[in-house]
């Protein structure tokens, strides 16, 4: 769990297979995709070989290809799970504290090595456009949550109408630059800046 | 030149060797960088051959090696002049309307398929820390350019003053992200939306 965020309940974050609902099958499954993750991060995509990730899952060989019998689609699972599972964004009532624990949760799994080993691996194999598509579906699922919490926080009347898409960019977009630039370190108070000068300029523009 | 730009002065920034001063080295060395900016992203960096730059700069070989002994400087200032060259930033005195004209030259570099392979070449070097460095220093420069725009502004009056580094992240961060998600196109519009609501932010929330 990242150090710097408030609320305890983004530790459910960490306990991922586990949680999960869903009996044996859905257990077997989520271990087998947690495992595809880290192999992909390992090895990247082309060196992803289903009896390594059975033996790294503990499971039977046959579970994985029963499952998934297309590789792109394991992938591509693998990914959006592993995405679902980085950002979680609390609705705790106060949009600001919300806003500002997301972007730090955020900015830990980008500078994390899974999420530096995916990128890696992808950009490394950019002819492959499932994978592409994957990755890009993954990135859309983790900030769809932002999106979620938006538009409720436009429902209440605590933001006037926004376009949840555009500003979930514009919030994370600067994190996505200071991690990879690595220039200067991203804190929570470079993060409550981002979100009190974006909250801010939404409400200044809003006839 | 980028069509949706207003300003016809940034037209200059297409003519590169030619309109730099200093006489024929001058001309020769910057041959000699935009040569390599394109094998680098043609082949990567492993692949450079100082033979193949001299014959596409039309230069002697020796000139290659007598101006740049060591190729990860050579590489260096290859990426420097081209970031120099990419995003030009005039002061025009309506801040705005730099910044859009900014943000949108920034948005179509990005998309230029030179960026993208320097990127791929570049992530897929990741052990070679003096290149890694060279990337870095080329984006810092780039960006350096809308910090100086950003102080001058600041020293008169046209905004209150701002952490020049952080704004420019925050500026140019969702362009970042709608370039390489490729999931909305990046208009004028959403330059200008961007533009808007960091200015009304910065001055909202400035005591």
């Amino acid at each position: 769990m990242p150090e710097n965020v408030e609320t305890s309940e983004t530790a459910d974050a960490g306990a991922r297979p586990a949680a999960r609902p869903g009996g044996r099958n859905a257990r077997v499954r989520s271990q087998i995709l947690a495992a595809t993750t880290e192999l992909v991060a390992r090895n990247g995509v082309a060196g992803l070989r289903y009896e390594e990730i059975a033996e790294l899952a503990g499971v039977n060989k046959n579970s994985v290809y029963r499952n998934w019998p297309d590789r792109t689609e394991l992938v591509s699972d693998a990914l959006l799970q592993y995405a679902e599972d980085s950002a979680p964004l609390h609705d705790t009532g106060n949009l600001r504290r919300d806003l500002v624990n997301f972007l730090i949760v955020f900015s830990e799994r980008l500078s994390s090595s899974i999420d530096r080993a995916i990128l890696q691996a992808t950009i490394a194999a950019p002819g492959n456009t499932d994978l592409d598509k994957a990755v890009r579906a993954a990135y859309d699922r983790r900030l769809a949550i932002a999106r979620r919490r938006f538009d409720s926080a436009v429902e209440k009347g605590e933001i006037p109408p926004v376009d949840s898409y555009f500003v979930t960019e514009l919030l994370s977009g600067p994190v996505y630059l200071y991690i990879n630039r690595r220039r200067h370190p991203f804190t929570r108070e470079v993060a409550e800046k981002i979100v009190d000068i974006v909250l801010a300029g939404i409400h200044a523009t809003t006839p």
